[in-house]
């Protein structure tokens, strides 16, 4: 009954990139948080703290600023796709790559109106992630991408019923035809192409802008008897929108909000004033795919 | 050298009240954050653990929410002064309070162009904050009240530099002509007028866009020579603009975005690719304030 | 090409339960943070908003609390096993649960050398944590345990080196043998045995305590050529030491320490002063488990 | 009414100092983060960009980092006042500074009861700080110490009641005799000399484990009929033990456990099972002081 390795990987994380790009007194800004990690044949650091194989993170990291500088300023799937062709194409111990990107999305300060060419303001609204999964096929370079958005907060006030649901012992809550829906949006869309010649054409800006669109347009507009029949609506959708996309991943807290009772002070309090809750939160995770969806690659951890 | 009760004050701190107006199928909607604390009479409980003096925390939670209900949706600063009134007018031992109230501001969902009547996103870009701080005068209220917002998050690719700085033998810093300027704002800004009443037809949310479209304007307009100096170009431009202003406070990081050095890898980097950096940053805090500013009560923490 | 639901699952996140347990006058207490998730027949919810088969997760957090009290101070690995127990035992929709628990580890205060029996501070050092995850096999339930830690901090100042890696034309950093090795830990180890009833004897207290002791020694007593070497010495160790483990996962952020040049200031620094640098930081994750180990079942996220 | 520039202040924020010092194969560690701010004659940046009284804040850093290496490891206390006497000796446009530290504490890690010489685990129960402001007194430098500790989560299950307050139509709090009081304790306390030449002598290390052991011994043992009683007692008792002490500040959030309401389901919980509750919470502050202590500077911020 030995004793062995399993998987494994290393790489360095939370790359803080930042670009310029001028256009004469016009710029143009690139947020970027890149994290690499690298899998392959790494048994012998393991296990006798040989690294003729382990190229160091501090290496990683130095490529990704360099490349970063040769490539010009890429969407984050397309920077993924090369970083990982890089890694893969010039370590032979190498053979599969996962980048990890988080862009992080600013907007040019308006002046009377018109936007500054050189004064940006962050977005928080939401930060904009990508993933990019590679790993050798012979000679060729495989890459799963999956794109999605984190830390969308959104709420709505009316449309929202729940009811119908079991009760066993344990059940006190009240069913409701209107209450706070609430949320914050973890989104992932996992494009079917894994040949990335073939998506060298894509505008990866373009489609995040229309996912985030249909995507907020089908939460504000849909009828919810559920959470879960939200976050379906959401998903399908997306695949109806965009037809690159495999399946879409939903991760979605319930963030509750309260009808305070106010009867003890003779109040009648008809769903306006509310507490926002912390502590234990709901929460909902689905995905949804197209039935024909070619399967992720069995890495580590599944999507 | 008797052991005495120095400074002393308690409350009930962060208040999560959200608030629904509905106009018919359109709502509006309020989200705060709302923090209390006491000063006055209170040496008893310290000093014998009798509590007959000391409101609980619970309480003051609870007419939080019962005030919002029986006010409606007031701005922050106008709820501040009502739930001081509130705690000053009804607890003989209460001689000053203190209200601290974020703002989180929401926009509406848009949908083909349209805004939503009732679905929302939150807009993460800044807190909005309010202070109100009050005391008794006799048999009126006096109040202090701070206007601000918190986590605007701003930079500007041009039209900074820093030179001319002294050097010693702990000097290595090159100087620049063209350096990233970021920066977090943090921003106070104190009304001159300590008398309710006549602050009640101030349209608070008006001049909360007005001043931070003032300091977003100045600080992307003006050419650095020192972040204090934007600091300073900002605060004035806020008090020249709205003369209800007293003071405005600025705290600005020095959020360091460093160049770059690719000529290991024989690349010429001209300020395109840059590291963000965490820690250590700059710290800039600086009041801008009119000579006959009348000055802030001596309230506490003074050390 | 249809559009389907995929995996999908809900629950109950971040139960905070706090248990007291009186033997006279000294007491025993239990911090947890209890997360439930279930996973079966919730197809109808997602496609029509008919939520039959929906246990709320308002009953879920109430069945969480109501069991505490009912069975007592349990360890976590026993908790979960209990609350699996319970929604598989009554939901007929579902399949299979996941509980994910954390333990806040408390001391008593020391007075004049003697444990206080009812005053506690908390032990920041580290989280312990644990997973269970059950299915229905039939009429029996199986579960598939992992224990483990998280936020557990450690350094060394010696002992360690790096040296001997591949270099390329992004390659600027140093060989070392000696250099500071820092890490926050988080361990998982996973149980071979998926039949509860044979886990009933485990003290599981006594096997976290264990498990630590053998991972902070080994940290502490390996010479290290490679963050890598040290963990799979790490997870070695912990195989040999409990038998009952199949395998141990480690995530190990390498915290980068790094010597600070003072050579411009005429200072010769010999790896005294460093700075603890945040971004970007090294990360490897690799698994140490017995080449016969049974594998986790095919969940999602695989672990 | 002409717009001046008031209270302002500079400098560079969390350095992160980490030393090693051997003594042959045993080495000891001192973890820090330091924070410097500078306080004089800086008018003229602010107002017209002329940097030439400006050290930079990256020359600040160097200083920091260059002075611990010269100085050696120094407590936190010593080393705040060499640094302070460091930027008002060197720089005639500097009047004050205020530095802030933080020590992180770590403890070595047991190797079969035996202390490793060596390695380290980090101890996160609390962080120690220390606040050092100084002035120019003529030739002479003044300096107001402060040290204290924060993040230091104490609970106790027993001798606490909260009974006897005011009830107004706001009130649905029930009176408790038995209630757990758990809290997070920021604690600050100032020294009444500000000679530097006469705190030479002063053991900061001993010190501060002692008033350390003060504050939770009488935490433990105090009969608590309200937390800001405690929180007097806590105070006081320091006061008593450390004649150089002038006062302490003590902040203690009032970290609510709620006895959860079984009985919708049978259950008689007899304050056995609890939900620990994020927000809101209460909070209190006081100073308890000598009554001859002296006043501390009139420093900022004042609003």
């Amino acid at each position: 009954m030995a004793i062995v390795l399993g998987e494994n990987r290393y790489g360095k994380a939370e790359n803080r990139v930042f670009r310029i790009t001028r256009h004469g007194d016009t710029h143009e800004i690139l947020d970027l948080n890149v994290s690499v990690q690298l899998m392959g044949d790494f048994a012998d650091t393991h296990l006798t703290g040989d690294n003729a194989k382990v190229l160091p993170t501090d290496t990683q990291k130095n490529a990704v600023f360099a490349l970063s500088h040769q490539l010009g300023p890429l969407e984050p799937e397309a920077f993924g796709v090369a970083l990982a062709r890089h890694f893969i194409g010039t370590q032979p111990a190498v053979s599969g790559v996962e980048v990890r990107l988080d862009l992080f999305p600013w907007h040019r300060i308006e002046c009377r109106g018109t936007p500054h060419p050189r004064a940006f303001r962050r977005d928080g609204s939401h930060v904009r992630v990508a993933t990019v999964r590679a790993s050798r096929n012979g000679a060729d370079l495989r890459t799963w991408i999956t794109s999605g958005l984190e830390k969308l907060v959104v709420l709505k006030t009316g449309d929202s019923a729940f009811k119908g649901y079991p009760r066993d012992r344990y059940t006190t809550l009240q069913e409701t035809d209107d209450r706070i829906l609430a949320t914050e949006v973890s989104a992932r869309w996992r494009w079917s192409e894994s040949d990335p010649a073939k998506l060298e054409g894509v505008d990866w800006a373009a489609s995040h802008r229309a996912a985030m669109d249909t995507l907020l347009q089908t939460y504000a507009e849909h009828h919810s008897l559920s959470l879960q029949q939200t976050l379906y609506a959401m998903g399908k959708s997306m695949l109806e929108a965009q037809t690159g996309f495999a399946a879409v991943r939903l991760s979605l807290p319930n963030k509750h909000h309260f009808v305070v009772d106010l009867s003890p002070f003779g109040q009648r309090n008809a769903a306006e004033v509310h507490i926002a809750a912390d502590r234990p939160y709901g929460f909902i995770e689905a995905v949804v795919q197209r039935d024909d969806a070619p399967p992720p690659p069995a890495t580590w951890p599944t999507w």
